[in-house]
């Protein structure tokens, strides 16, 4: 799933479905969780949504693997949800085709901008410095990394009401409406329900 | 996979193999990731285990459903590792099905004890007291009871590394040697080098 | 300040006070933060405190030291909020002082009861076991132990959420008042916003 | 304390000391801890350390100031160790006194890219652009900004292990070194034994 000029979200593993949240929230009031009736897991999930009761839903797991812009890559580990591994910028290469350009601006007068800087970066390595020096040259927020990202359900639900709610970042919310679409497919009762809970 | 006299551990789901782990940590490199050599993906996991290189371990996770006597349950959250979902000693009922009886000591001495207090708590539940106060007159530490862990390889780690160790109490290291066999079966070449890297 | 029949809250030390959160959170702003309008804090503080802007009450840290049985403690860590040092019963002497005896049920027959298993516990350690086994004759959710519970300003309100209300075990209200009462005295603006929105 | 070109750490206040981490040591092993010889404190710290029985260094707390580039918070904030306030960038001024010139390089070339990147961004925000999407041309990895760090004494070792590292970037390496300065100032005996660990 394509967002902005160069990034993506892809979902490449999960565990656990709604009814792994139910049999688990079960289990803390005693009960069997073989036979669930459909009516009555609905029924628990809101209620536990409702009442906050959070840890059932920290046994269903989620890995994206994330190509985004720096800046919005800061504003993602920013509040420490979840585990991660990122592209470090001390060891990578850098090339054109690696710097977010936004669609509200003179996209020329970026592009040639970021080029320019490009060109200084490639005469710092020339003269011998290391990318991690190099790279103060660099159009910082602008550039894309790559980063392996694996959240429980509790966390997931817990970064999308701060991410699509409007006063965010319109590039992160961007992610997160493509996060979310995921997060549907995986857990179809939850996701609706927690939807109608925010409203 | 029995455990004690009434305990257990079943793995009931597990996300990620010893593959996640080297593709997430070259990641963090900048690597491709797609063609792995076995004999490269080996020498990656030890230097990371040899270096406390922990997140890439973080995206392998494991849901263990347990039962397991208060004493040993009391040990192994302690150290806040992992999510835990436990039935609640509030609501449920009890019988002397529930109680650990080690075979150490005088098994006939120790059942005769539990099943004084078991008698004791029901004539307070007859009285109209609630579980929750009558409880206080049970064998807290023996009492049996179920809960869902979710873990990731890194902290799974981090548990068998204390509770696999001789100063463990016994009952619980009986708990860890399942687990480690759960671990072995998921990731068996991390699990391999982890009890190489630990002598 | 003493909870129970033989449990206590003291509070040994803390760190920070209300403006402490006013700065941090002005720094997230890009403001000065050295000089502070009264009623501008106040406004700000409840600002936080309505969109659950959390992380600047995390630089306001408290640590107490508690006696309580094991019942309140094992709700205690349950949420795993805070850092928690606690007394292992594995190795500690017990005595008839040490166990919980509520004033809702017949206390002599809860102390005649709390002798036996004293007296059988005796008897096992005087024929050998260690204390960690011979503790499973003890009525395990009575007995008292301390503990050092370090937290900071956001997680002990989302304890006190929890704990203060009226479905929480009546023995760990108890232990939420005195906290609470101490939170009003270190952090007096914010202790009155929060119990304003929790109404 | 100055650090680089234009960024420091301060440390605004903490909590505990050394003897604090013994008494709540002891308390986990049903020690009184109100008399403590010190060579036995010394040994007991000393312990503590060898095996990695971390949850006693937790009661001490530190809350540093910082100002640093980006560049360096993006590899303090990656570990997730502690509470962090940082300036959103999203609203603040930007400067040429905010942007890192590294003295290994030449000075006056660097000077003179940072000042065509600010004047672009000006030219942005002239347009009527937000800052938040104008700062995508500026030399994001120098740009400073000031930072609230709230840590215990465990989390502190753990980033000093990783930061004091002669592999870790020189950069992350002078703040390290502040840090480690303020940590003997409050834990002498912790700060010279961890060190002695460490060799």
């Amino acid at each position: 799933m394509n967002v902005l000029d160069h990034g993506f979200v892809e979902l490449i593993d999960h565990m656990g479905d709604d009814l792994t949240i139910v049999k688990a929230a079960r289990t803390s009031y005693g009960g069997e969780g073989h036979m669930i009736d459909p009516a009555l897991a609905e029924r628990l999930l809101s209620t536990l949504l409702q009442q906050a009761h959070g840890t059932p839903f920290e046994h269903v797991v989620f890995t994206f693997y994330v190509r985004a812009p720096e800046m919005v890559f800061r504003q993602w580990v920013r509040h420490r949800i979840g585990s991660f591994n990122v592209q470090s910028r001390r060891y990578t290469q850098v090339g054109p085709e690696e710097f977010y350009v936004p669609n509200t601006v003179n996209q020329e007068l970026i592009r040639e901008h970021y080029q320019k800087c490009l060109e200084l970066y490639q005469a710092l390595r020339t003269l011998g410095h290391k990318p991690e020096t190099a790279r103060l040259v660099l159009p910082g927020y602008a550039v894309y990394s790559n980063f392996y990202w694996t959240v429980n359900a509790r966390s997931l639900m817990n970064f999308l009401t701060q991410r699509l709610d409007s006063h965010a970042q319109w590039e992160i919310q961007q992610y997160a409406q493509v996060v979310d679409s995921f997060f549907a497919e995986v857990l179809p009762i939850t996701h609706r329900l927690f939807h109608k809970e925010s409203v």
